[in-house]
């Protein structure tokens, strides 16, 4: 078995995207800036979006943070993206979702204007990707790209099970692993809810890509010898013998498939560190396209 | 072993569509119009566009032919795009492919307007298509969707491969069919030119769409007893038995799988005839969404 360490990956990306940073710097040209959306008071998008503010520091980017009230009217709050599209100094933003449930999501993502829209969810950017067309790639499947190529595992012709179809993982990692490119030319399935035989195609498998958000699902009597699985889900599970008193598992029964398994992510420490990396990633992208 | 007619069931769909403008007119309604572009002397794609306009007749459409000498500019042919773009009677538009070498396609396509793009090729509708949203779906894709629908077909758990994966068929049927609504929930395989074990693939599949190109390369002894084929290659092969000198043929050996197959479309008379009808369907939904 071989830990994919997507800590020490993002760090190195971080470190990647920092260097960039000065050298903007000494060559006079603008500091990449990130701005982010957060409409209401839910816990977990506080904490994403401080954390993305904090990883911009980190790498020398400027942030803005855009503070609404869950009383926010859909039309006030295109006005405000409306203005942030318009803003000269700022590159790229993210609207930190979800919204509350008088506000359409479609509606507010159709308005961020594609050169700024670092999340990667316009139809236009999302249209570009599923082309092959160079364009900002959602950070998930950009994450897994990234780690994939860096651990140097094969894809070209191996057989590469998708395990969920959602539009922010499932969905466009099956599309890219598929396509012409170095990291892709894999013959990519995606299975979801309604799949019959989800064992056997495990089985079948090379490369496993789960995001299906079932704690421990995959055990080692359901993977192919020296496969690679990479593992995007994360639940919360009650943990006793945790301070804590819960713990963070993924879809991968870790112990069980530790035998067989070639590659591995872990949970924590595998997809989740590397989407924040790849969202500044994109904004370095969107500052350099503008210069 | 059960056919399924694709010219029948176009001939269907071009009657369905005949009654909604039949419709329209009694209700004053505007006549639906579709414009077509086309660059040069290609004959072949003199003699498809020559069948959309014959189409367009058929139903009662209004058609308009937009034809430019092979030396226009790039500037100039986007030029013209924007009059179209402009023009309020025109509903929807093609540019007919392939565009002289001194074009650049992916510009050109870019700058159809999405709301007339009833070829499904602009990122903002190709995106749409991928995300789930509904938009106008490419022309063979479409197609296919509708013999599987009409054909009773069902898709749900099947395990479905798709041989190919360009953008105007692979790719999209791919998404599409994979997607949760009721032609879709398959569980899908892309596989291509570098996807090993295409046999083994074929044999595991319960329905499979085929766009490789490779006349006849489809036997009986690769296919599971019952799976339903839609066979989307279109190859001319010499043929001295014909006076013509040639035939067509698809990428399924016909008389080899007869006896396993349960539902095949024939080559010609399959997929082909669906496209037109689905490309004026687009133009009918353009000028619906445009009253």
């Amino acid at each position: 078995m071989k830990l994919i360490d997507g800590k020490k990956i993002s760090e190195k990306v971080l470190d990647e995207i920092k260097f960039s940073v000065q050298n903007r710097v000494k060559n006079n040209l603008k500091i990449p800036h990130l701005a982010a959306i957060l409409v209401g008071d839910d816990g977990a998008s506080k904490t994403y979006v401080n954390s993305k503010i904090k990883a911009c520091e980190k790498v020398g980017f400027k942030s803005s943070l855009f503070k609404f009230d869950d009383s926010i009217s859909e039309i006030e709050l295109l006005n405000q993206i409306k203005n942030i599209n318009e803003n000269d100094d700022i590159d790229g933003f993210i609207v930190q979702l979800p919204l509350p449930k008088h506000i359409n999501q479609e509606v507010i993502l159709n308005k961020v204007s594609p050169a700024k829209d670092v999340d990667g969810f316009h139809p236009n950017n999302y249209g570009k990707m599923t082309l092959g067309i160079d364009t900002f790639i959602p950070a998930t499947p950009a994450g897994i790209i990234e780690l994939i190529e860096r651990s140097e595992i094969q894809t070209e012709g191996k057989k590469c099970l998708v395990i969920g179809r959602s539009q922010i993982v499932g969905r466009p990692i099956s599309i890219l692993l598929s396509q012409n490119k170095s990291f892709g030319n894999s013959t990519v399935t995606v299975a979801h809810s309604r799949s019959k035989d989800l064992e056997k195609l495990c089985l079948d498998s090379d490369i496993i890509i789960s995001a299906i958000g079932i704690p421990e699902f995959i055990k080692g009597n359901m993977i192919k010898k020296g496969s690679s699985i990479i593992d995007v889900g994360i639940t919360r599970v009650d943990d006793l013998s945790s301070p804590k008193g819960y713990k963070i598992v993924g879809d991968v029964d870790f112990k069980s498939v530790s035998n067989t398994v070639g590659y591995i992510t872990p949970v924590p420490g595998g997809v989740g560190p590397m989407t924040i990396s790849m969202l500044l990633k994109n904004t370095l992208k969107a500052c350099e396209i503008s210069d």
